[in-house]
């Protein structure tokens, strides 16, 4: 295992403590492993809370700031966050306004998100959840029952952070969320498996000539193992599936997202992009908005992901809208 | 050889393609493989080109925009621009005041800049070069004579591109990249090879338990081949050299530049960087601004680099006003 860790246990816990040092603008809760705006709460307005396991960085923590979450929850690597860090994270954000939870769709996540929402309910916190379910690969996976959460959470962070930072009640953020999650959908493909650091070898096995379609975030198992093929032709597979499931139709307008799983260098996602934006031009798709980087990793795999999400123009005003975090900024 | 390519042949070629469907706001000449900000060029600004091989994306190209640089020479990959792309994109962004050409300390670069700027100085632009020459590691390399160019020109190329943005002159925009040049010290380390798509194969050989001190962004040797150290240890020997260089001293202030080489999860640079950030607070430096993230990669090797640059309150301006790249964007 090559990596620049000191002990394998404590990765989460000094990466904090870059992070605390780094952002001064952020605040580091270390007890309860969480990042929270320094400006928290915000008197009159939603918090937006995401998290779960570590290792998708920038995902979640790289999102945290004005316009977009308010607080990210880090479980250990690969591992959800307890119902403990959920709950100090809603209270630290909680402006009086409510707090709107945003899960990816894994069966600890959802698990102890549900278990934070009841005690802070009971506390008389409003909070709504919504659960991102975007990967069209597969049906059920490991941790999963029903699809999984992928690159549509980051979008979803995105427009709901800008509708919370409007001033939306908490109904209308979590309306806006719902309509994000109804319009995404994403696909993965692994070139090469991730190492868990505790672990400290490959999460999977993959041979030199083979690739992994439909791949988790975790290294979860795709739809199957395929020899690899150029660049032009992975692309195809990944966006017809996508177009497909929605369906996606000629006319419509996009936010299309290509994402780096960790290792795949960027050269290689503009060429990615170049490919993807080819193909949705001939099914007459007009992307209105993109992005291209690696924004939620599978800790040093490589391969990428693809989502699109359809957009009417209060999505893209609200995509459109000043952020200002580590990890995407700008306006501000 | 795992990527997301077709011919490997025709990486950047493709790659451009895909830089010029997701930033609009550029221009992509495709056959001089150069990235030019849109509204180039801007009468009465000095423009500010810079360029090199490709593979350390998104150094060069992810940094054109207004308050940085005009224009961006694509090589192939760790492979110069050739003097008529160069020449090209100076024309490109002349706008009566003058150009800056950022090269970095190689070989190639620096000859085939110099040519570039002959070229184009009796086509009566004035043209000024300034050299990186940044990475203490080692005194001559590979393709270089003198000391090679790293980490220090991601920072110079935002400061430069204010100093230009500001309307200030040929001469006092030069002055300004001369005095970031003089500031600024790198050092680098890498725990695996990059590979180069045409060659196909790791450029240099590792093993499990080695790790490479020194290295270059191109996979050039180091200092010495060691035992690989927990992140505590790296970072200490990462930054004692770069400070005993300069030397800095206790009362400094600095920009730390915590930089992934391409293949390093975000995580460990943040935890890397809070062990820099450690040491230098025990050394009495002050951190004015940092900058954690892979800007300046060598395809897909893992490992990063530490850059320290000095700043007066003129430098720390320059850093913190507006910029619209694709890459670093902050203020727009």
């Amino acid at each position: 295992m090559k990596k620049l860790i000191n002990d394998p246990a404590a990765v989460v816990t000094e990466a904090l403590v870059g992070v605390e040092a780094a952002h001064p603008e952020l605040r580091v809760d270390h007890a309860n492993k969480m990042i929270i705006r320094g400006d928290s709460p915000q008197p009159g307005k939603v918090g937006v809370v995401s998290g779960g396991g570590s290792g998708h960085e920038p995902m979640h923590g790289g999102f945290v700031g004005p316009g977009m979450l308010d607080a990210a929850c880090c479980g250990e690597v690969f591992t959800s966050p307890v119902p403990d860090q959920i709950v100090a994270a809603t209270h630290a954000v909680n402006g009086g306004a409510g707090v709107l939870h945003i899960v990816k769709n894994y069966t600890g996540d959802v698990l102890n998100f549900d278990m934070a929402a009841e005690i802070t309910a009971a506390d008389g916190v409003d909070v709504i959840q919504v659960v991102v379910n975007d990967d069209v690969a597969v049906q059920d996976s490991t941790w999963t029952a029903g699809r999984r959460g992928v690159g549509t959470t980051v979008l979803l962070e995105k427009v709901a952070g800008a509708a919370a930072e409007e001033r939306r009640t908490l109904q209308d953020v979590a309306d806006v969320a719902r309509q994000v999650i109804a319009n995404g959908r994403s696909m993965g493909i692994a070139l090469t498996s991730c190492t868990v650091p505790v672990h400290g070898r490959p999460t999977f096995e993959l041979g030199d000539g083979e690739m992994e379609f439909g791949v988790g975030i975790h290294g979860e198992p795709g739809r199957r193992r395929l020899p690899i093929a150029p660049a032009r032709e992975i692309a195809a597979m990944l966006t017809e599936p996508v177009l497909d499931d929605l369906p996606f139709s000629g006319g419509d307008q996009v936010i299309a997202f290509v994402n780096g799983l960790g290792a795949s260098p960027l050269l290689e996602l503009y060429l990615m992009y170049g490919e993807v934006a080819g193909i949705l031009a001939s099914r007459g798709i007009r992307v209105a908005r993109n992005l291209v980087g690696s924004y939620m990793t599978s800790l040093d795999m490589a391969g990428c992901s693809l989502t699109l999400l359809r957009v009417d123009d209060d999505l893209l005003r609200l995509w459109d809208a000043p952020v200002k975090t580590p990890s995407l900024r700008w306006g501000i």
